[in-house]
């Protein structure tokens, strides 16, 4: 469940994919299909990854065409190898090919999403128990379904938007020091995460101070980082978090320094789409139907 | 004008973009800035590339708040090296932060598509005279803004939608030969452009035959590629557009063919971001204003 | 029928409440639910009433889950006591508490417009014949479903919006007479209601000799409406709306005067909600499902 | 800027409410008004209270006409006694009159919000620190909007929504321990606060074991709230709050009992209209205009 | 200012038609204007006929390009000649291109129907005092511009949509007799028009006895309208409309049968466009620019 | 297939007319009719001419109320005589007079659309062999379905939008060569279709040089298209287009030409609605249920 994205959200999509893929003429292609033919066929993984965007795909050929039956057998988060199946599809022809870019779009950019994110924690696993946390770096208009594909991925989302929880950086204080910021954050937005950027120990130690929730560790090293872990010593909080220009090569570095969280921004702005494909077989007429 | 998006595309995608970063409490960090704290600053490049979006961006900033003042200093195709800066940005401090991400979301990842092409263009360029095309495999709902970034970054917009030209491919054919198709094409679409996939030297010929504009030589080697182009002769059509599976390491090879197209998904499927930032200097009071 | 809104208005009011309910992340806690819990349950009264806004309710359900069973045991328009139940509910517990908020914020709203509705309507019986009627002070966005609540709580609809029918207050006429205002208006707008606002005797009798349908007797005292009833005599036309400060102790002094219409803004502008809560009874495993 | 709703929220509420206020001919009446009539007035208070609303009414006259100029005399959260104005307002006569009853609408609904949210924190103030908190039972679509009037009243926001942090309730556990629960929560959730329900003491007991963030205390007695707070000792976590059937009359006892938060569903689900009227002053011609 | 459509509804039905011709890629000829070319020219009538939608047209100019400037000479609801001037226009070659067929599509299209509206009331005029109707028989997306546009043209609407007044057609009545289902309609939907349909004599004859506020005479001959309206004798009410197949030939006839509605759905459903042209003179280069 | 619109696109224009006929407070008149009473009956043409809407009809009344069945015994393109059934209705009789004007208005506009193109190709079918097209003079909102309505006829779609093709107008050159110009469109929009406009014999010559693959004729006589199409020879490219003026007195002159195509603006822009109506049997009680 928490796997998905809200159901209105992931109608919303779609239904503006499809606009700008179909209008104003439709497809112009399938419209020269002969009448009566019947796709049967399978959408599967050409590379090795991690499903995600079920629900998007599905809404896709049903918004196209409520007769195209889709029967999913693998659902967001289960990984696959090339050549595994996630769903069978079949009906009409024309409405198949419509519909098929659409959902594939949806199915393959959340599928890498989801796959780079399986990436990250697994690395991060060679190093410690640190969590891979996502970033507010989405793409505009998916945030929610991007979101969601990180949690089939294995990671967990950082903050949802700017309206979940406070984040202070260098530039909102202004010249007010931290203790005083966090202590207004509390009286302002009483109840919800507090969290302060931090790009040297001296903050860090403020923020602690301060009562933070969360202390996020700017661009520092793994020494650096690990420095202002042993910082907290025993006590549960805050948590840290720590953020800039971590890759895939230096994430278990980072994990092995015991921060709570690592966040990487390119899980969501710049993961590769997997590759998954539509392979039909048609059939001309309608004996194609069983 | 042709580098950038139409503008009630743009709108739209900002429009959304906004509120699913800030409802429905808005940027509770963005509250906690002291009353009448201003900001000046620009959005600067972080690393090379060709720049794209900077509507989108612009109209984050205004929608925000229009008192925010952008002086852009490079528009959409534009290259960038490290420190170069885009934008001055000036206005009140919490208007600026809050406006930030969603502006830069746009950039960096349009960006990025501007800049994997133009890195495509330049590749293919030490091939041959090949241009490289876009797929319809972009991010849903950003198809207008992706397809214009991919201009900015010197490339040419394959088919904008299933609507504007005909595009058989072996699963429409469903029986049917592809003389029968082109001119079944011909009959129901007339004076659009009308492109056939072939998989094989035959059906190059027979698309050739057929009359086709264009023929895709689809998951084809350099060598089959060549032998397909120098099917048609010294004709001037039809055009022909190698796909599948092509690469920065490859694509000059594909280039040397002769072929006229080289088309890519990943140009907008899996382009990362490119790396901008807004640097602030962000001062206390009144004063702040000049 | 008449009870209900527009089945558009109503689907677009609700996957707006539910985007700004359950975007980006979704229901955080619904998530946590085990998987296969299964949820049995009813919509209960928890104050006395009368229920509007079924319509609503269900589309909340069926908008996060078609899979979720509602069964309405009464329609709008239907008194309840404490602990009667309006509707059963089953379903995917994690479906049905994600809905619930949404139903629910719906269904007190639209029934607490309709409870205020029949006192005033039961208050106003006890003095004479009066008609209760709404205003156009709404709120934004609800108009259509409020509207509908009024009448579901014996009231009915004074005009829809300012599209609908002509009255003349002070400010419109602006210096022209109110004779002429009403002729103006019969020529530009024939054929529908044209109503005049008063607040004096010697402008009911303008009113009147102009043939305004309707006269709107502001801010009166119950013996100055009286004196203004009166006025008209035995004439069947035009009908008179008392109007201004009207509450459940004045009304049926108000309905003594033998006024046809009172109008109150306070139905949908001042309307407690009505205590309307979901009792679940909670079912770990799939054995839930019967 | 914290007072103020986004700004995107705003105009899609004021853009929505005017359609269903004017649509399909618009005003009828304004229709009527002479050419070149001009109005002058001023958009007053009728009684005490908070005002709330000021963007959106600001919105409405815009987006009718944007030559109409409203001078804001009085912002979000100021405090109004009868006569107070709160912008003046100059225009084509035609245009303010259209535009009057939506732009009320909203500042009366929301003014009546942030009036009895300032009630409520008043009247707790002479029990304790206790913050007043809202609740979740908005009026469906005005979200950002009331939640926005609670803050101008002097409250806070509870969770925005359902997106925004973890609230377990006793059918979430459905048959977990609160402990297993929290810590479920702390791993697919981390870093957002973690929010129980306690119906009794020994629940109460359990949600400070495992750690939560916050614990609700639903439909208790002050005193049986006090046995609770007394639980925490001098810890400064968790926070609690106090919920259920708080009325005016009440709300100082719990604040007494020294409990951190008190929410109250009516503060948006039946907060009454706070009365603010625009009185005007018409002139007929051109002369109006200064 | 009747004449004229609401604002929210122009500027929305112009976003949804410069999407549709725009999207996804935006004018590609446009894209090849010189940069730095500008436009001046004028948009002026090709045939004779009445303005109406310039709020539209002048809405598609802005939101392509705020910097082009109309200057509009002539107003709705004027009369036009072939070579008259309603407009001129001056700005970017590109953009006013770009907008030109929008602008003209709604221009020529409302003009059509105001131009076909005074044709009837012309001819109506020459017959007797009865007033042109529009009906519900409106363009799907455009109720409310071409409503606006029969204003233009001198006709009045009938009513705005099914939520404006009741009518009584002979299915609605299903068994029930017109004083019956006059009576109801007055209960239910109190001080709104009660409109009866009449195909006979004798249901005139009970519409009038039952109060009707408007009896339609549906499909009636001339000389059948003219009994009808005698059985009305001195009275000021009911009014009685006629309407069925009444086109311009007929339509004199109509009026001098005292009848003092004539509804015409061809207005609005079978208006051919009225002819009106964009006259440019292009200027290469930045000298264009005054 | 091809003779539908996009399913997307037809919702979303069905949604927006529900909304505008049925809003604030729904169908007044159908709340009226007694419950239980059921409706059956036929669509019907009522003058000769080619069915299109269909989908958007049946969207309309399913939107209304899913209950009500229809059966559709004719498709879009199908020729109608006078009492030709179109489609069978069976529901709630309050459902179908609800939704009956809405569905018709759709059906009647795209009918009329359909008719008149049928017409022209008939008589351009007298003559020769060239294609009728339609143009971008469509009504706004409409394009999606207004192009489908052209199909259904027997037309073909000259370019859906500004998006599909190049078509150099003079206006568009600004002073640059047409040679120049098309390799322009061929380097900036390779692969798709470049159209240049042509008023006088040396353009259609440099048009021909420069590799256009349509040639525009605008306002030419029969015998100057003539001359033109003369001027091509036997080679396949490029395609004319007549265009500016024609109408069914002269389409056959023009087809005659040997001109590949003729395009009309008056298929969209002025075609009057095919007359069709719904001709009901309405029972009263549940016993009008089989």
């Amino acid at each position: 469940m928490s796997l998905h994205p809200p159901a209105t959200a992931v109608r919303a999509a779609v239904e503006r994919a499809l606009a700008e893929d179909l209008e104003p003429l439709g497809d112009l292609t399938s419209a020269l299909v002969p009448e009566g033919a019947w796709a049967r066929g399978a959408i599967a993984a050409r590379a090795p990854g991690v499903v995600a965007g079920t629900r998007a795909a599905a809404t896709a050929f049903a918004l196209v065409d409520p007769t195209v039956e889709l029967t999913w057998l693998l659902d967001d988060g289960r990984a696959v190898a090339p050549g595994d199946v996630v769903a069978r599809v079949e009906g009409p022809l024309a409405s198949v090919l419509t519909a098929e870019r659409t959902a594939l779009n949806f199915l393959c950019h959340l599928s890498g999403v989801a796959t780079l994110t399986r990436r990250f924690v697994e690395a991060a696993g060679a190093g410690g128990r640190a969590r891979i946390w996502d970033t507010r770096k989405t793409t505009p208009g998916l945030r929610a379904l991007e979101k969601a594909a990180v949690r089939a991925g294995g990671g967990a989302n950082h903050r949802g938007n700017l309206s979940e929880w406070v984040l202070l950086k260098d530039n909102h204080l202004a010249g007010v020091g931290i203790g005083e910021a966090v202590a207004a954050a509390r009286r302002r937005w009483p109840g919800r995460t507090v969290e302060v950027e931090a790009d040297r120990l001296d903050q860090v130690r403020q923020a602690v101070a301060a009562g933070a929730d969360l202390v996020l560790l700017d661009n520092m090293t793994p020494d650096e980082v690990r420095r202002c872990v042993e910082e907290r010593g025993p006590a549960p909080r805050p948590l840290f978090e720590a953020s800039g220009g971590i890759d895939l090569a230096s994430v278990a570095d980072y994990a092995a320094t015991g921060v709570d969280h690592i966040s990487v921004g390119a899980l969501t702005a710049s993961a590769p789409a997997l590759d998954l494909g539509l392979d039909l077989e048609a059939v001309a007429g309608e004996e194609g139907r069983r």
